[in-house]
């Protein structure tokens, strides 16, 4: 795509589907001298609504970087849309949550050092310190704020204080086993990505392999999700399944269930960090 | 296997487990002159529960096929056991139910004519009459009883009776819109196979496919289960799913499950056909 | 996408990559009053291959459909491309060969009443007369041309006339067991859909499903391909496989494998409908 | 099944299909107070081959474990068999060869410290020292042997005197990029483990990645096989595959593999620890 080698800039804009929304933000783009590189629309017609995707090469476009939300906001305005334009030169920094399970942080820091991950893993947030020495050996600073019912509030205002002085744009929640004030999840909208132990909207809650194990269902699954206020209700980003069996008792659906979370959980990371995920309304547009 | 070539005793036991069941089993078909040609066993260690399928061969085995059940009877009280023996030479009768959606039930007639489907497909009963020409086409019977909520009893039970006549053991429904009654449930306990068009035991009830595409759920499936009297609540027999994404409206939803729904149903009933189905409690050992 | 409600034109267009095309394109169709409504485009940046699909709205376009080819030259010219444009108004005619295996015919047979393939049905050719009533209750011309090593020439000739005389434009091979030689293949360049029954490049050749089970695979697989002088060799549209145990015969395999084969050739050919394929050397690129 | 908390013994055997050959197995077993907790067999028609795997308590058992193998020689003599009677007490110990890429070992080395992989890892070795403080992490041996032409043999010899003194049974080439000598594998026989990042049989030897992307396929897969003297001719005993695109770079292809060979590697490692392996000719029965 050429998308790594130039910087780009990516509008992400979502509207109330109308003709000639692909033609007139074109031109915006070719008007100001860019060459457009990628451009992937949809129109959910059930909804009317128009989401669209376009990267394109800074190299030779007229209007500055620092100027790109200024020029487009009157086009925006007339589209009555939701939009943001990223740049690939702002590469997005993230923190982890974990508690005591440690496949998916593994698999993350593993995936970021393989550069299969393209951010700044910045910090890792826990309730529990057991998995600092994995952090230590990624090199990747920990941070232990424990939560008891009475201290929650203070140690996430603690939490928050440190995601900005770090310039955090999205938190993963790593089988983080501790429920997000609405406060919190409020300053981070669209940005905190939680993987569930199950196939939602099945098994929705706690336990959900034993949940699956009692149903006597022959799949089970893994959701990414964005978080917000409404448990478990966030927009879906990814979802994969795994066969099991009657062979299978509830420690065998876990242990199968942490090879499906931990490739749901880095699919779902990989589409936000390469801005291919608009939220629209409950649901997700992802583009490819 | 050798089943195919010879005809065979296949027996399917679950108890309470207990040390020393398949030794006693075997046992019991070694004594009188039977060669077990397939012995499978689960134990359910969570819920203590033993399960076990064994096929013998007949021929040389001491006991006649009209006293199997009246010669393992006295095991199967002394395990307070479950059980059923099956002769491969009884082949099953089924019927299909279906309303006015025909891919499953083009499906399994392709299926039973390509030899498939190791049963006698003795008649198609349906609440409107478009299928009929299918069924003519594939030479099966074809029966049409209308319902409305004031003749529903009455239908239900000349179907019965319809059932009864033909000897039927095992019912299909394919699509079949209408809830059939505790009643003729009952009359048919873990004979009933239903196809549903979602992954159980999400999206209970009706339009999954839009509940479906409104949570935004990046995966589809179906489900065929046993018919109990909780709707949907039946013991899962096969399950599997395909991949959607935004775009896919409800109408590709609909295309893509299509697919789906018949394989599944097709699978359950291969299963349920040749025996290899055992319920235990609210789920099912699917021996392979 | 509305592209069922309007008219549309696509637009299949490859060359060697440069910057601006996409730009250059899009103007094209702007400057003359077009609304594009989908736009896919795909750079393969080891070969240096710009891939584009353009779909828009003719309602309001400056150019007659008549004229398209003509006003488009210019540009195809100057990019050096391999290019088409195709109108929806234009619904492909269909012709699928047979030899005695149903299972591919019966489902496309189904699908095109179902409405799932966008085209018109025109004619079923085959070596044999065996599916002559299947095609029948379906109300879809049936031709037998038989064929021996001497008249192969004569027959297939006869078959062109045929083609040419329903103004067929693409033609499936559902499991035909006749090699086309290359003057026939020739006729219809990427206009032949073939279905394999294997995972290609493996088990190339006869009796897959046996060479499969020879070699003690765990999974098997089908692929839709387009036919071209090679053998096996030509261009890839869809794949899918389905897991296979030593329990599996090879009769199994090839049970299990005929429900492969049918939703693979279905999904090549909804792709190929839809004009969602583009050649590219011996590649293919399935826009979505 | 409870082959967790009591020891077990457990029988795995092939010979030619004869009548009353589970019959005679499990009389062995029971005539000296065995309790059998699982059983599986499998015939396969078309060679007439005989496999089974039969798992019971030693508790009770009249046999001691050290005179096991040769109370059952004389009937394995009968058979004319191939068996081996392993015991879950002898637990497995594992050696890991690796080169530079990292992903495979990781992987093995967090789900042998999870207590995924039910054996001693005992040492790695690579020609390479580039995974020396991955392994240290882990807290396991690791050992180089560089090769070049000249000193293989040598090498070798050393590092079979390594694997020698820690009774190293089961040999994992984690992404080993050496070819082993036929000398090597002889010593190892069906307990080499390899894994291939193709789907065997298809793009056998190097670069397989490179080998799909050129030939356009739209699925990529991974083989776990023991190894033989014939390179990528073993025995299989786990594939799996996922889909790809035309948007997939060899490099995508290469990130996306990863991820598959590792869980088709620890899955059949899994069935290889757990004797639910069992080799019969080019071919493996996996009893599950």
């Amino acid at each position: 795509m050429g998308e790594m080698t130039n910087e780009l800039a990516i509008l992400l804009l979502s509207c109330e589907d109308r003709s000639g929304l692909v033609s007139r933000i074109s031109h915006f783009v070719f008007e100001r001298g860019g060459n457009i590189v990628d451009l992937d629309e949809h129109v959910a017609a059930d909804e009317g609504v128009f989401s669209v995707r376009v990267a394109w090469e800074l190299r030779g476009f007229s209007v500055r970087p620092e100027h790109l939300n200024e020029a487009f906001a009157p086009l925006g305005r007339e589209f009555e849309a939701e939009w943001k334009i990223h740049l690939t030169g702002d590469v997005p920094k993230l923190a982890v949550f974990v508690s005591r399970y440690d496949h998916c942080l593994q698999d993350l820091l593993w995936r970021h050092k393989a550069r299969e991950l393209d951010c700044e893993l910045k910090l890792i947030i826990s309730n529990h310190s057991d998995l600092e020495p994995l952090a230590r050996f990624y090199d990747i600073p920990f941070y232990v704020f424990p939560k008891t019912k009475k201290n929650r509030k203070e140690q996430e205002n603690a939490e928050l204080r440190l995601l900005e002085e770090n310039e955090i744009d999205t938190v993963v929640l790593a089988r983080y086993m501790q429920i997000l004030s609405e406060e919190f999840v409020a300053e981070y909208p669209n940005q905190i990505i939680n993987i569930h132990h199950s196939f939602l909207p099945a098994f929705i809650g706690g336990n959900p392999y034993r949940q699956a194990y009692e149903r006597g269902v022959k799949i089970v699954g893994a959701t990414s999700h964005y978080v917000t206020a409404d448990l478990d209700e966030g927009p879906i980003i990814e979802q994969d399944v795994i066969r099991v069996s009657h062979r299978d008792a509830v420690q065998d659906m876990i242990r199968k269930g942490r090879d499906l979370e931990r490739v749901v959980l880095a699919r779902a990371l990989r589409a936000h960090l390469a801005r291919r995920v608009l939220v629209s309304g409950a649901k997700t547009v992802v583009f490819e």
